[in-house]
């Protein structure tokens, strides 16, 4: 095989140190691209090349490894490789998310393969268990915790450090970007749970139809109500089974020390899969770093050997299956303001606190109603889901008209 | 696919159960051969054949899933099913751990596939992702919790109870058999890691060469000893490259909290592997029970569909690599009887306890000295393995012999 690669970034060049020190795999890196001329790289100048053409038009070239950050740069590479009839090989979570169906299209016309374990989870090899090992069991619920950054900086909070300081900790330490909207704000880990949702359940879900929260308003308040109730607060990306629909979101939760996630502290990933037979399954390793991720990218380059293609057979067999976002969930709901809670309609209210600082309230909600309000944009509200199962509306509303007559809708 | 199931046992029901309720596979049991005809299965008698070639000789046969409990028996039906040009999944561990290479070759030499996932860590997917995922990368070290029956029993010891409570309970639960002896002494374990060798090193150990120390004689002492120092006492199998050799064996393990299997209790199975690149991995999913393990059968059944077969790249690869029992370990021993450890050389002493009840010592061994006692046979002698690091023999002897001048070599 011989391999053009673009990008040397932090997983690019782990790639290449991981490809130099393996004997264990009959491939080479023929040319690398990269953008930027005057950036110091490890590698002499001579080593790279500035024009994705020299890896598209070159035949010699059978696979590409795309691993830069830009998504619609990338777009253009997969797509004109493709074309030319070379699989890829990407990690690229925002490229896939958005484009999948199309790409995927493209390659089945070209027979090639497209392969991606490193754009999820990093070193953990989830896409290819949920495609390879999960195939013939019915999966009903998936919980991940699938970005490094804001588990750092989670786990930090929920030993006391503040978020600013455990973001410049993650930044000091290279788990954060400069700019970490799209891991604090849920944005990767929404792309990654798109991934994950059509190898599970075979749904093709955009982007956009995700609500991602991400943990920017976690202030000490929440962190003091997870230390009274034994919880730990974890960003999740969650999607199940709900009736007969899938329900699918990223945010932060409340979890119990039972919760396979409770101890999955730092750096790490974790992936819970339960299914109907096998029950629940934990898979945690390294989500991040150069290395973990370049040994996933590696076993896709190894797996293009015998030709490998993931199958998808869950979207031929899930036809029939539903997104939505009309379910209840329990919630805590955090603010300086007592009106900023009462944007949100709640359908059963638990606890109702309120002091001269910080007013909080827990209770059930419904989905689709909270999904009209600017989570991550506005500063002074606080979301995370409580440990309860998620519940259909029919079964919520059957339950709760029963018990209305006994409860007061509104404390306040 | 035309299934022969041989066996109607706790996992052979439950293929029937799952085979039935999953949509997801195109597979049908065609016979069902068990061997005692007076005992009550839940299905009627006519469901049933009693001889054995009714399977084998049947053309339209084309897989046998294997699923006794005779590994002997199993051997027979294995071998003229592969001679008759079939297929085979199996999850016995000891038929494996037993007679592996031999039946590698005769598959080979019928161009059939023999698959036995089930067979380690139930529902775990360990051999397939030993075989996919980590062959580019270069395992250093693999450790399991594979067996439910000890890990329940000392999950309960960990809580207070006594190894004959725990045991009876876990026989209540369905968990242990009646002759708990492949279970608590650690031939279970044993057989599993002859397996897992084989997948992550290459090796193929006999299991008579793999020490297997069990729980039998973990006592209220072992377990205080645990909770004064904030250890938990785990039976781990355990194989890892120590210098340029690899080591295995079997035994209880005091780990620390930040263990990955600190937290793994009850029937849960963990295996973490570390490697160079991917870092560590962690596992854990239900060992044991009808429908995990049935799972597991039936993602091999279905791999068959693509005529799957294990590699065994590293086996190819890794030629070269020994295995050793020369090395170094840091162990506990306890007896109520002074001589009784001092059966036991140890090249260096760290703490020594003598009440007029019980007496514990703990300190570096060497490993192949150990083997010469039976843990398993003798009622008055406990092992536990703490945390430190395997040391290689000649790396120990160094360090150790710079330090024996200041140390004395015997405290008591």
């Amino acid at each position: 095989m011989n391999i053009g690669l673009i990008g040397f970034g932090c997983v690019g060049s782990g790639l290449y140190e991981v490809l130099n020190k393996s004997n264990l795999i009959d491939a080479t890196i023929k040319t690398i691209v990269v953008k930027d001329q005057n950036k110091e790289r490890g590698l002499p100048a001579e080593a790279f090349s500035y024009d994705v053409s020299e890896i598209i038009n070159d035949p010699e070239i059978n696979v590409v490894v795309e691993l830069i950050n830009d998504s619609e740069a990338a777009f253009e590479i997969v797509y004109s490789a493709f074309q030319a009839g070379k699989s890829v090989v990407s990690a690229n979570k925002k490229l896939i998310a958005e484009h999948l169906d199309e790409l995927l299209d493209l390659a089945a016309k070209n027979k090639v393969s497209f392969l991606y374990e490193g754009a999820v989870a990093g070193s953990i090899p989830i896409i290819r268990n949920l495609e390879e090992y999960y195939n013939n069991d019915s999966l009903t619920s998936l919980e991940g915790i699938t970005n490094g950054t804001t588990n750092y900086i989670l786990t930090q909070s929920n030993y006391g450090v503040d978020y600013v300081t455990a973001l410049q900790e993650a930044q000091d330490l290279g788990f954060a970007e400069l700019d970490p909207t799209l891991d604090v704000d849920g944005f990767d880990s929404k792309y990654k749970l798109v991934l994950l949702i059509k190898h599970a359940f075979g749904l093709s879900i955009s982007p956009s139809d995700i609500v991602n929260v991400g943990i920017r308003n976690i202030t000490k308040n929440e962190v003091e109500y997870a230390n009274e109730k034994g919880y730990r607060i974890k960003l999740l990306s969650r999607a199940e089974k709900v009736g007969d629909k899938v329900v699918g979101f990223v945010a932060p939760h409340y979890v119990k020390k039972e919760h396979s996630a409770y101890g999955v502290d730092n750096e790490f990933n974790a992936v819970i899969v339960e299914a109907l037979f096998s029950d629940k399954q934990l898979f945690i390793g390294k989500g991040a770093g150069s290395h973990p991720t370049a040994s996933a990218v590696l076993s896709d380059v190894s797996a293009l050997k015998f030709d490998y293609k993931y199958e998808y057979r869950k979207t031929i067999e899930n036809q029939a299956l539903e997104f939505t976002k009309d379910f209840f969930v329990r919630v805590y709901l955090g603010s300086p303001y007592l009106e900023v809670i009462n944007q949100v309609a709640f359908y059963k209210i638990d606890e109702v606190y309120q002091s001269e600082e910080y007013v909080y309230q827990t209770g059930w909600v419904k989905f689709s109603e909270l999904t009209t309000l600017d989570f991550n944009g506005s500063r002074d509200l606080s979301l995370v889901i409580l440990p309860d199962p998620i519940q259909s509306s029919n079964r919520f509303m059957e339950k709760t008209s029963e018990r209305l007559s006994t409860l007061e809708l509104t404390l306040l």
